[in-house]
């Protein structure tokens, strides 16, 4: 069994959602706004380009409902590289016309019982592609952080490990059903934000993340100990779609 | 008895409440004011051949209350589609003097243990009509989203298939007698949005919302599972009544 | 004892509460100002006379603390009618500088163990005064929501009802000792907001509100079981006063 | 053992807190500043001649943090003057670059067991000058409302009196241990605001405030029922400093 | 062991936390802003001196996230210069372009325990520079407030004072395995800010915060008794870097 602490980590992680102020930005004359988004599209390159390069990877999702419009989710090798990009769109010309929604910081983790080799675990090609992950640019995304509950009887870090680590296997068996529907990242919060892990799950069809998640729930570490915070379900927002989605 | 997971999913679902700045609006001038309401009213007239060509449902309501002025509640085959009429409107003249209230995002669910038939129930006329509903434009509507609860021997998911299964048998029961009164469409939104379902009630007589969820707050399945988010009561507000509804 | 869902429903009710924004408020020129607060009593007049007729009753109090300036709590026959008092002072000029602080829909209730007669309770003039209620305009006013608790061993729904009705009795016992003092309006919420029900109180003595209040938490109905929501306290606010209050 | 609703009640108490606007305020010409100062300072002047009259109390308070700029604790015989206070405030020319950060209404109170003699308790000078006190102006303040919990078997409301009264003692002693050090004021506030008792503390050494509320924090009275909201605290801000505070 | 209230406290704690306006920040003409970041860095400058002197210590850190952009950490012997310095800050001209995110009152503690001398722990010098701490300024920050849980049987007050103690020792033990990789400032707030403490640690590799607090979230001190406010993590921000930071 895993001890506790015992987790893998990779490239340190922001969700970063925006509102967008739709009455300002219709106020914008044409030309400006043509410059504006020329102004993003470009820094959308630059995290296109560091994807290419392997020095991290993106994801652009449009959120449906009014807690956000846009869902930036970032993967950096370091925490400074995330605030750089943070602070670069906050100084763009487009963060003008958006408002903070919501935002996580987290990191790629995997439970180190995950690696069954010998050595460093950072040099084995399958583990490296989980925590160092190219995020898919599948149709759909669902963002929520959560907790393990504490709370009397159900307090997850007063369980032997070997129980929890049953519990997680069951877990996972439930996830593994999804294979090829839904796409999960999991990153780690401890310390770096409010929850203790954000899930990130992608979708070519959005109703697999209902069935997911509702059919986990049943499992007991959801049923008895996950806390759940926000849930943030998106469709993806292709480059050469920007213009598009920013026409009014 | 229904496995947890197996329910039959039809349209997607957006309920989108706003509040109107009347200080704003009463600046704007008359003719201005007209053309405005006319954008909006095609808006509408757009939901109506929608469900006129049976592509989707829409609700429109006043609320009382300070919480929100008007509820759209939309259904659309597609989450693609929710994103757009929610920016259709955000980049419509009178999203300009309205502020965002509140949004629940969800699809229309029933549990497959109400299909009795074989093949597919997609197929059932029965169940495409209760998947794929036309919302009725009866005099008043009630909205909140709620959860099952999961505390210590309250939780719902920990219970077997079985008991779960009686208690929601008993809790439909109570439904039923407000057959012809309460007209009642529950979307799922796990995985989608902050509670685990969204329940809409639709009514004549505005009390009978009142009657039917006291009642059932007595059924153990809400007595002691349930958890309610935020109430929304309203009026209809019918087309031809959207430029009253604006004059000041 | 009596069915739970068994109570005698009279008129809708609204209470509204506002801010009042003060730094705009002494920017208006003082000629408008009496335009304004013209056009704000006339408004109260015609709650006054809905009051004559029996359509109706109102409450107007100013509110004591940051939390709101003004409490008007408003009862009509139907929820429309709610709305369009509602929408009436949102359109009004006096709402130009107020700042909506918190509202309530609710509709007078009593339990039907109250009738002790035959026929319709609806025709018993007793019970019609006290669902038809003419609100006092005492010194002062308390209003806040509750909720009866469904938490474990304190679960208020699953309870027998001969249980609920005796504790509810001795509940009563305790409001009956400041007949005379404390006048009380209970209004019933579930399916229309929040909380499960609106207490308003009136008094001549504001005292008497903690005394009563204070005093009902012992028993065991309030003890184990209610939930409390925000408390507001207020000062008559009688029509002749009303230019003196907004004088700055 | 008193009697659970016995308390001697004496002047009504608002805690009004405010946070300063400095942008706005650094912009106001010097003159315009002098002129809002001695405004304020006239108002402030009220108040000490009102606590002189022996007709209220007042304390003046710098708060430390974001929370609030400043905090009124204004003691008066009536509801009424409270609220003529703070509309007074708002209505002032300085409230126009302040922001309201939380109020509280409560009243001063005394348990009835602490009224050892015999006839009238508000004509014993004892119990008079503990009702109707006048307000320490020490070096800091400390500010918090509570509740007594009622959780399961941690009712306080549910307690037989006797053994309420045993912990309340208890409670008391610790307190006494700080009698010159910490000068505490008890307000009630059922009825009136969102807790049940406001606890104000006078030092003049602020590290007692934390030694105080510490040790009580281990005594049964607060340890199982005891629940807490905000805490403010600050520096005492004399009449004659008010011109030097507010200096840009 | 211990008793409970007895800490040796040291100097007084604000953190404050600060976001940008930095669609108003880029409209400052260049000169100005040079002004502007002039007086931030003599103020940054006044901290650095007063460390010198060691009449407290200061951290400047910048947050990643939207919670905030800026952190300031700043330790003071008392609460007045604390108010001081905050006010300094919200008078210059950089608070203009920033936004109050969070803050913070405490003070640093030691539990009383860890003095193992004679006389006056208040004159050993291993015991000065823990509670007169000069902090670090590592390359990552991070800060969070904490409770001690008392719900049911898991309430930390109402056990002996040797239990306490162990588990203290056990969470310690976890704590001293990241010596000279986290290094931990514990601020004692009850009495002066909403949470019982502060937790602030600072780190060369930010990694080390998460396998640092995960691993205590597992010994039973966290486990069973810990209840977590929100988060924050940042990036160092030294003072020659200010310019750059604020470049736009």
């Amino acid at each position: 069994m895993p001890e506790p602490a015992e987790t893998i980590d990779g490239w340190y992680c922001l969700h970063d959602l925006r509102s967008i102020d739709w009455t300002s930005w219709k106020r914008v004359p044409v030309d400006e706004r043509q410059e504006i988004l020329a102004e993003f599209t470009a820094m959308v390159d630059e995290w296109i380009d560091n994807e290419k390069n392997e020095e991290g990877s993106y994801a652009l999702y449009s959120i449906v409902g009014q807690k956000a419009d846009l869902m930036f989710m970032l993967l950096r090798p370091t925490m400074e590289e995330l605030e750089q990009i943070e602070k670069a769109f906050n100084q763009s010309r487009l963060a003008e016309y958006t408002i903070p929604a919501y935002s996580y910081v987290s990191v790629v983790e995997l439970g180190k019982y995950m690696f069954k080799g010998e050595g460093d675990p950072l040099e084995d090609p399958s583990i490296r592609e989980r925590i160092f992950p190219i995020l898919p640019k599948w149709e759909h995304i669902c963002f929520y952080p959560m907790d393990k509950k504490r709370e009397g009887d159900d307090n997850w870090y007063m369980m032997p490990a070997k129980d929890r680590g049953q519990l997680m296997y069951g877990h996972g068996m439930v996830g593994r059903k999804y294979a090829g529907y839904v796409k999960q990242v999991i990153t780690g919060s401890v310390g770096f934000d409010d929850w203790e892990w954000g899930v990130t799950l992608f979708a070519h069809d959005v109703l697999q993340f209902k069935k997911l998640v509702y059919e986990m729930r049943f499992d007991e570490a959801s049923a008895r100990f996950a806390e759940f915070g926000p849930f943030y379900v998106g469709n993806v927002l292709k480059k050469d779609k920007i213009t598009g989605y920013f026409q009014v």
